[in-house]
């Protein structure tokens, strides 16, 4: 694997430096704002306003786990990548101004094939078209040769100090809400595996939007919502919604030391979805959060809708932090059903 | 895959979220100073101090590329994790203020076997040990299961603004300068896989520092080096040695426009290092930088020799950028002969 510099300087061959500086490029952007310094340093260089502070989250999608190259275009990969980071920064209540993505990929993936663009290039245009609208600089990160295909995404925040919307500030009495619609991103990903409609595979593959597909394969992160969240003080705490409701509300409690009451007759399901799937599917990247007894919550921000599912009430000793109430009315409890692993 | 709650409250089983658990509890520190959220949350939250800037690095391992499970105790796979990612802070002038890790492991990585503590726990060990000893909380992270052993490093430092150390300030004229010795950690690589001398596999594997084996295993970044290089303004540009001289060497002369001279002779080759090695061997996690031609600059820094070996020239069109003046005087073309991924 040592270079010879004939591979490094063209010939078509994509070694790192070919890669790097192909990303160097396509990731280009004034060095102005926050960002000081990008991509071509041992680091890159961030400066924040005064009275800001910094938000940091970093998040591993791997081949097989987190996506499925016979299932998944390149570009929603790529979107999807930069959106679980995303996510987690709007969960905060902060804004973007940084992100980082170290890459390991399979040879192959790097080379174009059949007269297509290399995996990579696809990848990469899909992250680069949600890194864009979100105005969200890729900075850096790390490339390396991988059996498997890895993708770990850093997303930098910038927000003001001791705003940050915490897992751990809500209180018994507090509402809870959701942004948007529930279970689409799991409903979305049965009809991809062929569990559900059977349709031909051509049509799932192409990376034109199929609207079934939407929610699973091009998640909006709720970056404008969770900054009107911190900006009006309208909630106690938050969390986005990656391993699904059950889960993310059980360490939402966990963190606040509280526990939850939630109506399955108030799920805002997505169309497609089944119940199951709203409470466990995970992958909804929607913001899950609470909000003072007292305080008006509006229908919605930037188009999102914000639905008011339960409340918050007293940590029981010995009892799951979760119950839901049932269509029938009957009140029983949640576990985390969502993914985990190594379990 | 979906975590039953039996499963997360402990029976010894070692679910995403005991893990997890155990990783806060290993990584526990105070909230104060910089850092002011650590792991628990959707972010991290960091704060600097006025008038300061932030420098971001990631650097990806993986089993098979940078660390072989057959070689590596697992102690010293998560010091060197780290180090690569501290080497890149050192190389900026910066502080280290914080550290995430992603980590994709199999699961037989993190259960106990044959009476030994699980992988993961080792590897936590060693990684630590070194961030405590350079006072580096680890701040956040992800885990997920995987096929092979995956861990990406994030760093974070802190220097004041428009100090930091970089690639593209080398101008002609400047001295060249290395830290440490060279070549020691290729050396020992090479013993470890037994292509240098015969010895008992269990002395090699075993966590007690073989001499030997201390340059490749438990490589010291050179932070107090590069606080030192950035507070006396005494380096134009600097980068770390992590692909090797004549890899990394050609990065700084082509950030900064220039070529570079080195004399083979004054190279401080690692005592079992051979001149190749030295030249090409990688991992190393010395500084290379350049001086002003008139500034004084000590023999060694916290016990560390500086040591200078050539000077930048101007750019020559078409030639190769770094040449070597050898032992018997004769003057090469160097050529980029470290470690590339994808070539």
């Amino acid at each position: 694997m040592r270079a010879k510099p004939s591979e490094l300087i063209g010939k078509g061959g994509r070694g790192e430096l070919a890669l790097l500086d192909r990303i160097r490029q396509l990731a280009n952007h004034p060095r102005s704002g926050r960002l000081r310094l990008g991509i071509g340093d041992d680091c890159a260089l961030l400066r924040l306003k005064t009275g800001e502070e910094l938000a940091i989250t970093t998040d591993l999608s791997l081949e097989g786990r987190h996506f499925r190259s016979e299932l998944h275009p390149p570009e929603a990969i790529g979107h999807r990548t930069l959106a679980r980071g995303l996510s987690d920064i709007a969960a905060m209540g902060a804004r973007p101004v940084a992100a980082f993505l170290s890459l390991g990929l399979p040879r192959q993936l790097t080379v174009a094939r059949k007269g297509r663009s290399p995996w990579v290039d696809r990848f990469l245009s899909g992250f680069l078209a949600l890194a864009e609208a979100y105005k969200t600089p890729l900075a850096g990160g790390d490339l390396a040769e991988s059996p498997i295909a890895v993708a770990d995404i850093v997303l930098l925040g910038a927000l003001p100090q001791n705003k940050a919307l915490l897992r751990s500030g809500a209180r018994p009495g507090d509402r809870i809400f959701v942004t948007g619609t529930l279970g689409g991103s799991a409903a979305g990903l049965a009809l991809l595996a062929g569990r559900g409609v059977r349709m031909p595979p051509a049509a799932l593959r192409d990376q034109e939007p199929d609207e079934r597909l939407m929610a699973h394969l091009w998640p909006r992160p709720r970056i404008a919502q969770g900054l009107w969240l911190r900006r009006h003080h309208a909630a106690t705490a938050a969390i986005d919604l990656s391993d699904g409701l059950s889960t993310d509300l059980a360490h939402l409690c966990a963190e606040s030391d509280v526990s939850a009451v939630i109506d399955a007759a108030a799920l805002p399901l997505h169309p497609r979805a089944t119940l199951a799937q709203a409470l466990h599917g995970g992958e909804d990247y929607e913001l899950l959060f609470t909000a003072w007894p007292n305080v008006a919550i509006p229908r919605r921000i930037a188009g999102v809708a914000f639905t008011e599912i339960g409340t918050i009430a007293k940590k029981r000793s010995g009892k799951p932090a979760v119950a839901l109430i049932g269509e029938d009315g009957r009140r029983s409890a949640l576990f985390p059903g969502g993914w985990q692993h190594f379990s």
